[in-house]
Formats: structure tokens, sequence, C-alpha cells
């Protein structure tokens, strides 16, 4: 099927859908495609036609539809009157979460400042996949979807504009993805770091005040790390540990120990939202994320201009997506150290689904609830492992090579973190089999023309940050 | 003893020790006071010729001349060749440590952007204690001292400051006292909220990339506060704390709980240097201070032109501190709630002694090295029986009173925190004797004209902490 016949379907059902949407909340966009046989999957081809304004580069685009599946029964489908912001929607988690929820009849409202398409500018990186501008993504929405999903640009470090947008939209949960979200980021020079911290932590505090002030039924998804954690050499809980100490017995927040100003600025994040669940009974859920990887969600595969971000470079791209990168181009894929790193993986498709879970089951007012968000751990060995496998099935000379580790961690770890709490709401995990990594692959394949090899090493030795600004050699591996 | 008289002994001292300098770094300013009978108590008046010019008042100080002790032996008294620069040295316990310090020989540089003086005039609060400008306290201990204080003017959170004041100085040690360090005055409204950790947080990360990147070996000694462990129901160990967790072991941070984005902020700072001791190399002693009382050191008695502060009012004003002045003037003594928080407390005498310790015993390089510096706990009701029992002796007429507690804590918990290692390295504590409260109450009855009751009483809600800008109103109690 064409994408434009696609596009014409979910199109005509626009009309019908507009009557009857109140009554109908649960429509999906890609569901016009559940008349299409269940086994087949279809390549659809479209220009894109606007491309991400930053590069300005018009590519042909191949987007793969997929079969239109229900979601999970666990889920709730019902988000008719339910309002939700999203800030930083405009991301990579962002805008998944935007489309799904949206399609599910939430009412969203995407708040982004576009650093991170900045970030790109300032240091001469680019998506994998050509994205369009923010506003080209929402009017495009609403064309096939018929759901309106509104806009604010602005900083939510800058209080005036903060406060208008929560008085203007009245949410009723806020998802918080708006922060500066690498680790490499934050290491590039003393003033990412500074910008890294002041961003994340004073953005934080600004959404809990408004929160406080405006919204004081609004329940706070704040996406926070795994990374926040670090690791111990005892397991990992989710968010809090029952310590026996001395003859006595206390449950306190798991100890933290960030590895990058980053995660250091997600620590502090949880840290501040404790006390203000405390003292003003904020109704808060911190989501621990694992490492997304994969780029296809239902809504963001049903357009191309609403093809999702895909990081593949050395600052913005995380182990798996970066690796599949890799074997695409020829590349040896770059185990950072011995490769014996530990961490916990997720599917962007459990993302979305647990954003969703969270909101459908909100915290109570007072209690800031932890979950750790990921459905399976790897060590960096294992997922090179993989890729390299499942890249030679698909005639692809994988190599891997062992570079110097350019971060400060242990190389060689015990990690064994729970992550049960998001399951026992019903999250239906898309595990990391190799079919997964078999259609990753042939995505990576498919924008390989637009891969810049000189953006594949990492570029940002934790040892050697500076003070001096560094924006060109923190891009561009010597 | 005259002051004058005393002062033209140490003038008339200072061009002997001039040529000795080198030989005699040990050379104690109050030293001179030494030929006069160790059991007289002498009373010395003189007009303070340069007050506050935050006040421009010139008032009749009466400054208690103190029997020059020599420094406990286990003190070492040379720091002969040893730059210590002293980030926040115009302030409470900045002071009082860099005429201690440079009384033993050590080259001090103070470091300060005043913004302790701002917030007086800011909230209209004001010390009792008249107190000169920081230029005209480093011009009089000159005189009196023969000891050069340099001293840099600016902020640290700008970083061509910062980084000047570094080369320039080339400090082998660097205590950091330079934090907004009150927790109701990062509760008035969302501004300073966000201040106080920008403030704090990102002029620590300053500190930290100039020492790694301008002195990577010198010693950082941070004060955080006691604060950052909250009340947990477990005995509070110094800095990290062995769990024993599913059949397995690790030493971990101990568990931070803040309760106010004071508290909080200093929770960043020790997450953010334990990374950076691991990343970096940097060897760093994290104090976590309880709170502080008294006003006198040897130093800052000498001479009424070296007065330290003295904060009395219900937003930098703490326990003891407040208590002593509210017994003074007849004020009944405002217990906060039912009055069982209980909190480590410690004489200004032994914050000094304490700093002196860590300098001269410093950390490792890539160690954080944590000490609880207190010496003694109380709880909020022990402390107010125990002053109005000593002031009635004074023939004073002492009240206590249970306010509505303005901040969210625990008022009855269990408390028992560690405090061995400083001890250990040979601090010899002042503990809270009668005679302490004793002199500490003439002191307030001397300074009472200087009282101004409205700003005694509890003034920031941290229920209220709003978005709305709120000066006037935190300064003055309803």
């Amino acid at each position: 099927m064409q994408c434009s016949t696609m596009q014409q379907k979910l199109a005509g059902r626009r009309e019908a859908k507009a009557a009857a949407q109140k009554a109908c909340a649960s429509v999906r966009v890609a569901g016009a495609s559940a008349r299409v046989p269940v086994s087949t999957v279809r390549q659809a081809t479209s220009s894109v036609r606007a491309a991400s304004r930053a590069t300005s580069v018009k590519v042909q685009a191949t987007a793969t539809v997929e079969k239109a599946t229900a979601p999970a029964g666990s889920l709730s489908s019902n988000g008719a009157g339910t309002r939700v912001m999203i800030i930083g929607g405009d991301g990579y988690c962002g805008w998944a979460t935007a489309l799904h929820l949206s399609a599910r009849g939430y009412e969203v409202c995407i708040v982004d400042n576009l650093c991170r398409r900045q970030f790109d500018l300032q240091l001469g990186l680019d998506t994998l996949t050509p994205i369009a501008t923010i506003h080209d993504r929402v009017r495009r929405w609403g064309e096939i979807s018929g759901k309106h999903i509104s806009l604010q640009i602005g900083d939510i470090c800058d209080w005036e504009f903060l406060s208008q947008a929560f008085t203007s939209f009245k949410p009723n949960h806020v998802v918080h993805f708006g922060e500066q979200r690498s680790a490499p980021y934050s290491m590039i020079d003393r003033q990412k770091a500074v910008f890294t911290q002041h961003n994340n932590v004073i953005g934080t505090i600004n959404v809990l005040f408004a929160i406080k002030e405006l919204a004081p039924d609004c329940h706070l998804v704040k996406l926070g790390t795994m990374g926040e954690y670090g690791t111990p050499n005892i397991d990992i809980e989710e968010g809090y540990i029952t310590i026996n100490h001395n003859g006595r017995t206390d449950t306190l927040p798991y100890p933290k120990q960030g590895n990058s100003f980053y995660h250091l600025s997600k620590i502090h994040d949880s840290t501040n939202m404790l006390f203000t669940c405390k003292a003003w009974k904020i109704a808060a859920t911190d989501l621990n994320q694992g490492v997304v990887y994969g780029v296809r969600t239902e809504e963001t595969m049903a357009d191309p201009l609403l093809l999702n971000r895909y990081d593949y470079d050395g600052i913005f791209g995380t182990a798996l997506n970066r690796f599949v990168v890799q074997a695409a181009v020829g590349h040896p894929l770059t185990v950072y150290g011995k490769g014996g790193q530990t961490r916990g993986f997720l599917d962007i498709r459990d993302t979305v689904r647990c954003i969703q879970l969270a909101i459908d089951n909100p915290a109570s007012k007072g209690e800031m609830r932890v979950y750790n968000q990921f459905t399976e751990q790897f060590s960096v060995n294992q997922l090179a492992e993989i890729v390299e496998r499942e890249g030679k099935k698909l005639g692809l000379t994988v190599q891997v090579t062992n570079v110097p580790n350019p971060r400060v961690e242990a190389e060689e770890h015990y990690y064994n973190a729970k992550h049960t709490k998001l399951v026992e709401l019903g999250l239906k995990p898309h595990l990391l089999a190799d079919s997964m990594i078999d259609s990753l692959l042939e995505f990576a394949v498919q924008y390989k023309d637009r891969v810049r090899h000189e953006l594949i090493k990492p570029a940002v030795d934790w040892r050697k940050t500076g003070v001096k600004v560094n924006t060109m050699g923190a891009a561009v591996a010597k």
C-alpha cells in the first residue's frame, strides 16, 4: 500500500471521526490499515515534503507501515477529557508519547523549547531519519487523525512562559521529558555541564511550583533514568530501599551515584521532587527509564511527516541504536572498554505504554512513586553479539571493536535491577527478540545514505572535560 | 585593659613579627594578652569606627576580650606556606575561619560576593552585632596582626571571575562556605528557591572545574549540612553506609532527604562532588556541619572592627542563637511545633578548628571524605529549657512558647548521628556547658538595644511558598 493511499484512507476517516470524537475517543490512527492482511508487512515510500528545517534536505524516505494492533488490553484506551501536557514533546520519547496519547483520545499539549534541534545545529549533528518541523508534525497529525495537539513553544526555565502554559492548558497530568538528556553532551565542557544542571534542575523546580500554585491536582510524570542508581554491588530496588542498621529499620531513598553531570541532574530532580511531594502534597511518578531503542511506534510510522528522530552519533546516540547504524554502514561496533557494562533497556513502544500506564494509574497526593522503566538487562558485549549475529544473517559484515572507554564507569560489575511495578500495572513488554533487531537493522539500512561516519565514534572523554567551550571537537571524533 | 591599649600592644608586635614572620608562623594575635592574668575577664569598650555600610549606624560596641588560649595541642599551628582560599569569607563561619587560619600563619584569600549583606538589605534584616565592611575588616586585621589577607570580591558563579581568582592566588586548599545558607530564605518564594539552588549548585560546579583545570592538587573543603540526612529512623553515619541486602553487601552514599530547597542544594553539591572525585581524582572533604552557635572566637574579639555577625531573625537566625536573643529582650522563646526536633550543634570556635583539622589532614586525591561536624545533639525543647534556666539565673524573665511549626518536618523522631572522625583527628570540643550559655546571654544583653522585635518570629511557612516575589512579607512576621 502506498503511503498516499493510506493517508487518503486516514483522511477519509477524519470526517466520520470528527462527529463521533467524544463517543469514540479510543480511535487509533493506524487502525485504518486493519483491513490489510495481518501477516503482510508493507513498505511505503513517500517524498518527505518538509524535512527538518535544520538540514533543509529533501530526501526519499521509506517508512514501514506496521500492522495496526490494538493497544494491549490492559491499557485504558479511553483518554477522553484527560488533559496531558507533554514537556519535551518534540523529542525522541516525547513525540512518540504525544502521538500515542493523542491517538487514544487524551487531549495533548506539547511544550518544547526545541533545544534538542538546537543541539544538532550547535554540534553539527543530525538524526538518521529526516524529521519534519514540530509545526508540520502537529499539523499533519491533525490532518490524518482529526486530533488536535496544541503547541506551546517556550522554555520551562522561563517562569512567565511556563505559568501561562499551565493556566491556559490546565493539565491533569504533566509528562516531563523536557531535559537535556545526553550524558556525553553534559561532559563536553564546563558551559554544557552548567547548562545541563541548570536547565534540568531549575526547569523541574518551575514545574513543581506550577503544579503547587496553578494546578494542585495535576499529577506529575517525570522521566528519570536508571543511571541515577549507578552500579551498586547490591540489587537495585524501585526508588526506595529498606535498610536494617544497628538493630533499627527504615525505608529510605535508594542511594544514588551519577556518572555524568546529566545523570546527576536527574538525581537532583528526584531529590527535589521527594521534598515537594511531602511538603506540598504533590502527586508524582518518577520513571527511572533504561536505555530506549527502536524508532517505530504505530503513530510515528503512519506518515513520513510524523517520523521520529533516530540518533546514532557519539553524543546523543545510545548503545543499541548506535550499534545498529554502525552495522548498517559497515562501521565496527564501538564497544567502550571491556563491554561488561550492564544496563536496563526497553523498546520505545514500551516507553509510550509506560507513560500511559502511569497516567491511567496516577500517584496519590503527597506520594512520590518510583518505577524502574525498562524490560530487559543486557551488557554492552551482549548487545554487540546480538547485532553482529543478526547483521550477518542480513548479509552485513559486522565487526566489533573495543575502543578506550571515554566514560569513567565500572566495566565489569554486578547488576540486578528490579522492574516489576509497571508489569504489575499491565505492561506487556516488547522484548528484544531477534526479529526486533532484524527490523531495526533493515530500518537503518534504508537510511544509511544519511549516515555521517565522522559522527559515529565517541568524541567526549569524561577525564578531559574542560573549561574551554568545545563544540567542533566534541562533535567530530579524532 | 582598654581595647586601644591592647591594639597598641598588638601593633607594637607587628614590626617584630614582620621580621620573624617566616620563622614564627604560629604567632597568635591574641597572644599579646597572654601577659594578663588568666583568670581575669576584661571588658573593653570602643567606638566602632566603621560599622556596616549597610546600616551606616555608629554604635557603642562592647567587646569582650577573652583570655588568649593556645590552640589545642592537637592542632598544627604552622600554616606557613599553605595557601587557603576561603569562599564566603565575609560570612558568619567564613570570617571567623579566615582570621583563625591567618592568625596561625596560613596565607588566606577571601573570595566573597557579599550576597549575605545583600540579603539583609533585601529583607530589611540586620545582624545583632555591628559589623565593619569586609575592606575595613581586612585592613584592621592587617594593622593589628601584621598578616595580610587578600580579598577578591566577586561571584563564583561567574567563571571569568573565579578562574582569575584561582590563577592569581594559586590555592593549596579551598574552603567553600560560599552558598546561600538559610533554609527559610530558600522557601520565601520561587525566585529565591531557584536562586538558592542555582547559586549553590553552579557555584560548586565552577569550583570543581577550577580545581580540575587550574589547581589539580588543591584540596577542597566543602561545607555541607547535617540537614542533608533528614531524620531517618536509623543511625546516621558519616557520609556512607554499608548495606546488606538480599545476601550482598555494598558501602554506598548515605540516603539523603532534604527539608528545604537550601538543604536539597547541599545534597546536590555532595552528589556532584562524589562524581568529580571519582572521574577527575579531586581530593575533597565534605563537612556536614550541624547548627552553629556562639559568636566569639579569639580573633574576632580582638578588635571591634573584627567583630563577627550574629543573626537572630526568623530567616537567618538559627535555633540557639535565636533563643539567646529572645531571652535577652524578654521575648518568649519560639519553639516550632512540639519541639522534639533533634539536631547536632557546635560552637563556632569548633567550626574554625574543624576547618583547620581538615586542611592539616587533607583528603587523598580521588577521595570524597565526609565528616559530620558537630559536637552534641539537642532537641529544640532541651535548648529552650537550658536557656530558660540560665536566663533566670541572670535575672531574665524567660518564657517558652510553642508556635505553629512553619516547616514541614518530624517533630518527634529518632536521632543518633555519628561524629567521631573529627575527634579522631584531634578536635577537643567546646561543649554547651552552662557557662557558655551564660556568656552568650551576657553578650546578647549587651547588644539588646539593637534587637528589632518584629524580625524575631518565624516569617516563612514551608506550605505557603509561592510564586509571587515576597520580600517584605518574609521579613516581618504577621
